[in-house]
């Protein structure tokens, strides 16, 4: 079958790769339909390996590069592996990216994102830009007939949005700042309306990207280039600051600066991946007493992605900017690299 | 009347300042008995101004430098303010630190604490190294008759521990690692067994303060000069951390590292005070779905302290160092500043 594979940074080559893995036992096959391009799938290509084994085999799946990419995905049961009673071939379907140990401190307590050994689709396993992947069927949720292949391959990022949201406890009446208009920061705008913000604002530069957060309810988007997001932030809250807000860029200068969004006493969430240390006055922390936290994949924010699409709280067409073939993988990843201003979500088809 | 008056950096002079100030309607004077010198009035001392006003008037007070130090003292009413009716002159008091406006948008969600224009004493207001002090009577707390003026004066103090270790969600079961064993960080260790905390390392390198932790309860004492806590910590959690890790040392050095104590989707409290900025890697924050948050001063954490100390489950005795006069403030400060490997907390005594 044919596979976007890794291989190193600037080098992700189609290879035709084995026949349709066999689904061991609790296992199942999926036939991929699409497969997003997601941030950190870019960040593997631009400046990788960040989280793909490139020394030591998984400890989980044994698994190192080079490793087929890819975590966001929809598609059909293709195969059932022994054990597995809970789904049919043929049914439409997503998975959670994220196999777990179900034994370590952390899946004993229920936080299987944050399980020692944990593999991710793409870095610790096999990913889903290919034509079959294999998965345990503890990750798979059917897809209701109203959510699209297309709008299936974004339940995984709108999974991470609302976990953001979750983290964030944003609540009715909340007031919410978003750094950053790409898929997850355009979901969180989305889930956080969900949750009953009042206002959310959106700071983004890439054109295509404020559009949408635009039209996706943000109360204003603020464009860094026209002068200091916290400053106008503040001017519009009454000199108070936020009361959650939400880092999805993972850049030096914006690290502390979202921090400083949020008011005395405010929350601030960390979805973006920071590659560089930043500088930090902790007393933003300790003396304001804000609260922080962070968000790794999700535990549990796969059914409402799922229900918000399907009744049509949240939207996820206005995200998909091109659909390409595997072929075109590396003119997909260039693009996204090169050109935010007129892309956001980008999917490799395999309808064609 | 007799008053340590902070003018600047090393510049505290025992002053004769106004007779006994006249309590305005809805205060109370206090006659002070003691005052305990904090390590917020060392840093004013040290490297202030911290928090004192120089340059402008404080918004609530109009009051700036030169101004009375201390915030943690106990006494006696000494004579009430027009309205007040449920204090009466000769009671045994302590009072909280705080004074706040009542009407933004803090004060109007009950958090006092983070009140836009809060005064603090011996900040933003006279403070309590004086003969006699002036409250507002809602910052007033009976102490019962169990609790001595000398353990009275550390009450503030173990307010801002029990708060360290509520805004940490600390709760049975927990693992707990404190870095610092001041005042604070002592009454911390007490206040995490009080909620039911199993295990508490502290780390610490003053030989008082690690032998007062030790006799205080911590479960082992790590002296950063026999090697890295962390690496040590990691040793006796099972490389996992510990649930909760809590900042009490505001050095620039202990700021990240006590967020590594932590364990994934663990919880850090940062209630040092920061005097320069740190590096910090955000993922740390992201990736790993920590939980961070803050302490400014108290909201609600008077009763429980008062509580623990009367019937015995937090002692304060052991952390009293030495009782200095007003006359030798200046060889208290000095005492604290150069010899922390003998002295926990110092109290002027205004009984001599």
């Amino acid at each position: 079958m044919k596979a976007a594979v890794w291989h190193g940074q600037k080098d992700v080559r189609v290879e035709d790769v084995a026949n349709p893995p066999v689904p061991g036992k609790g296992e199942v096959t999926i036939k991929v339909k699409r497969c997003g391009i997601c941030g950190s799938d870019l960040h593997e290509y631009e400046i990788g390996p960040v989280g793909i084994p490139i020394k030591e085999p998984h400890p989980m799946t044994g698994r190192m590069a080079p490793l087929i990419m890819g975590h966001e995905f929809s598609g059909d049961i293709f195969k059932l592996g022994e054990g597995v009673s809970n789904l049919k071939v043929g049914e439409r379907v997503v998975a959670s990216p994220l196999w777990y140990c179900g034994k370590c401190y952390w899946c004993r307590r229920g936080n299987y994102n944050l399980c020692r050994t944990a593999a991710v689709l793409g870095a610790g396993a096999d990913g889903a830009c290919a034509e079959y992947i294999n998965v345990p069927a503890y990750t798979v949720f059917k897809l209701p007939p109203q959510i699209s292949y297309d709008v299936g391959a974004l339940v995984e990022p709108l999974s991470i949005g609302i976990r953001t949201v979750k983290q964030g406890r944003v609540s009715p009446g909340d007031t919410v700042a978003i750094w950053g208009a790409g898929p997850i920061g355009l979901f969180a705008l989305q889930a956080a309306r969900v949750a009953g913000a009042t206002r959310v604002y959106v700071i983004e530069k890439a054109l295509r990207r404020k559009e949408c957060a635009a039209e996706l309810g943000a109360t204003a988007v603020l464009d860094p280039k026209d002068g200091s997001p916290v400053r106008e932030i503040y001017r519009m809250t009454d000199g108070i600051g936020v009361d959650v807000a939400l880092e999805c860029v993972g850049e030096k200068e914006t690290g502390e600066q979202t921090m400083r969004l949020s008011r005395r006493g405010g929350r601030v969430v960390y979805v973006g991946v920071f590659h560089e240390p930043a500088q930090v006055d902790f007393n933003r922390i300790g003396v304001f007493e804000r609260e922080i936290s962070g968000v790794f994949v999700n535990n549990g924010e796969f059914e409402p992605a799922i229900a918000y699409l399907a009744d049509g709280r949240v939207k996820a067409e206005p995200l998909i900017s091109q659909k390409i073939t595997i072929d075109e993988i590396n003119r997909g990843l260039e693009e996204l690299s090169n050109h935010k201003e007129k892309n956001i979500k980008i999917l490799v088809s395999f309808d064609g």
